[in-house]
């Protein structure tokens, strides 16, 4: 192996991959570690309205079972745009913001990994939430880039702080941030959080000595069951300078249905097409028609309401279940959407894969994920041991009131 | 830019974005240069009744719109290997393959991105095929490979004893060869140059200290209106050490549905997967549960018939007109497979985008692939500057003809 790439020599096998393989050889297992989403609610008749319609007229079936261009089907990124600018109030007047600058990719996931792609080169630095989405911190890993963590506005400051008196900054690329719902704490950025955070990284471009680029990771924002929607970082950008927003159809819609999105600077945007053209030159243009057409015809904006109602169900058990049975042993927050619930645990309850505490879960017959998994390997704070991420997104929810027992009972 | 990634730096717009902006600003213009395929025979109504009946029951509903695993739908895979084996009258008796060392892909595009990737360094070196496929050569200088090209079994002997003598074998990763059909030459291996090929990488593979892979690219495979199939180089690796086949339903199936595969030795399988986890860890599985039918109900078999008798019409439109009116001053072959014909001109008549010939082309309404595009940047050969790539994939048997016309008056 040692005459493969340096990124292979970097690259372990995804902790993802790992968990998936515990579930496949116990098929009683009940997870609740996969991100996965409610198969009861996937939208079937919806789908197979949408492909009928494009598929019985020669025209649209001809458009869409063509090749399309890398950037995506223009139809499918001015109905993305004008769902961002409803969202965010913002419109065409008040922003430079064009459906050309929005880019088609396959799910968010490839987005964040062209972004990072084209910004870093190994030793590089980015700044990632203290926990965040561990399938990001792949990326980090294979790319061979330092990623430091934060968990608050004063952290952030003292990272960069830290960076500058180190003359790092030079190398400081970007800022990762799941903005809505997050994976995996879910919790989500208030807008005034957002102004100051972008106030704090423009005070150090200077220093860097280029832009830093802010990656909103918009993923789980039409996953909301309850409270208000609140601005995204974009919206704060109108010139288009600075700030990256990846969102997804997929997670939403049906996860099946590979569709990811971003909204980009310029430079970003251009860097990111040529990488694209060398990585599969464009997305499935049949996909992108069917989401076209679902957003056109108001099927995903109407399918949000049903998964909204089907969540919140899954999220109440949850909750109720953790009340029942652990609201001694750990703390926890109530979200207001995304899949996830984040406990911490009295911090001597080590829950690591070679915890006892990991193996009694998977003994009893349930998975979760642990939480050291979602720390990027910063030096400067040691990584909590003690933490736990709960998906509430593909169990029933029986399954999750046995499976919150079980885990108690482990705990 | 400059605090862009060095790939970025060394990324330029990909010549296939221009070629297609020139096309969408001249809407009059007759395109012999994409690789689109056509338009009329299209599956449309075979989707429609696929999707219908994946859609209809709720059980394979739900599987197809739900998440599926980063290595691919094991139904597909299986059908894929199958299809494999019948081709090259393989069987699992003789040979360790199996339907897990089968990976789905976005297009087999993404598969030679992911080799490539998990193999080379920056200066490490690839050999290719003098000419060929133009977007191969993309990546290649995207991930800064040195290409060197070869257009013969004496020239592949010439170039690995070059690299033998000045110690350079060692940067050896891999040959990357369009084996059917190429694009651009059209030409096909026989099975006795395939043979004698891996027997000569084999001799270097010890002076070079690791293995040499062979990516073969099998693409236009299933693209073949005259002759019969010839054994993959794959059918020669029998213990799945040595050989990549990579391979798409794209082409042959729709263009829209963009699904690529690759058959890989353990090592690079891993590999992949890993990266792929990071890429998107998965390509759409309702796309692959379509194909997967497709296969299964032997539709996309039958369409192979239907397609062939469209290109093979269009071929021979296209050589027709070739021999009406360019026989005296071009030579080129009659492919029987694929979607092109490569024209050499005298010797003395330029090609390239800056040519009298390509300016008078376009003004009189028509396009071709300049030959050169097609050609690495080895430096120890100059690149031939008289060629000519022609499509006859999308264009209709009329805009064949009369782009013909016009291109031998621009001549």
């Amino acid at each position: 192996m040692q005459y493969f790439s340096a990124m292979t020599r970097r690259t372990t096998e995804p902790p993802i991959s790992w968990l998936m393989k515990l579930t496949l050889d116990r098929p009683q297992l009940i997870s609740l570690a996969a991100g996965f989403t409610d198969n009861e609610t996937l939208p079937a008749k919806e789908v197979g309205r949408i492909t009928h319609e494009i598929l019985r007229r020669p025209k649209t079936a001809r458009a869409a079972l063509q090749y399309g261009s890398t950037i995506g089907l223009p139809q499918l990124r001015h109905q993305l745009l004008r769902r961002w600018q409803l969202q965010d109030q913002t419109t065409n007047h008040q922003s430079r913001i064009t459906s050309d600058d929005v880019v088609i990719t396959n799910g968010s996931q490839q987005l964040l990994y062209l972004v990072t792609e084209v910004l870093c080169d190994p030793d590089d630095i980015v700044l990632v939430e203290d926990p965040t989405y561990f399938v990001y911190l792949g990326i980090v890993q294979a790319m061979g880039l330092k990623a430091f963590g934060f968990d608050s506005l004063a952290t952030l400051k003292s990272k960069l702080e830290h960076l500058k008196r180190r003359r790092l900054l030079s190398r400081l690329k970007l800022l990762y941030l799941v903005t809505y719902f997050q994976n995996p704490t879910g919790r989500t950025w208030s807008a005034g959080d957002k102004r100051e955070a972008l106030a704090i990284v423009k005070h150090y471009e200077r220093a860097a000595g280029h832009r830093i680029y802010i990656v909103e990771d918009g993923a789980y924002r039409d996953l909301r069951f309850e409270g208000e929607d609140v601005s995204s970082f974009k919206s704060l950008d109108p010139r288009n300078e600075r700030i990256v927003y990846a969102n997804t159809l997929t997670k939403p819609f049906a996860t099946g249905i590979k569709i990811g999105y971003g909204i980009l600077p310029a430079p970003l945007r251009r860097a990111v097409l040529n990488s694209k053209g060398n990585h599969d030159f464009g997305t499935s243009n049949f996909l992108q028609a069917v989401l076209a057409r679902a957003l056109e015809a108001g099927l995903y904006e109407r399918h949000l309401g049903t998964i909204a109602a089907a969540y919140r169900r899954k999220r109440d058990a949850m909750i109720r279940s953790l009340d029942a049975s652990l609201s001694q042993s750990a703390r926890y927050c109530t979200p207001h959407g995304g899949l996830y619930v984040w406990l911490e645990l009295h911090e001597r309850t080590k829950t690591g894969t070679r915890s006892p505490l990991f193996r009694r879960a998977l003994e009893a017959g349930v998975l979760y994920v642990p939480g050291e998994m979602c720390f990027c390997q910063d030096p400067s704070r040691p990584i909590s041991q003690n933490c736990i991420r709960l998906s509430f997104g593909a169990p029933t929810v029986e399954q999750i009131r046995k499976g919150i027992k079980l885990l108690a009972a482990s705990i």
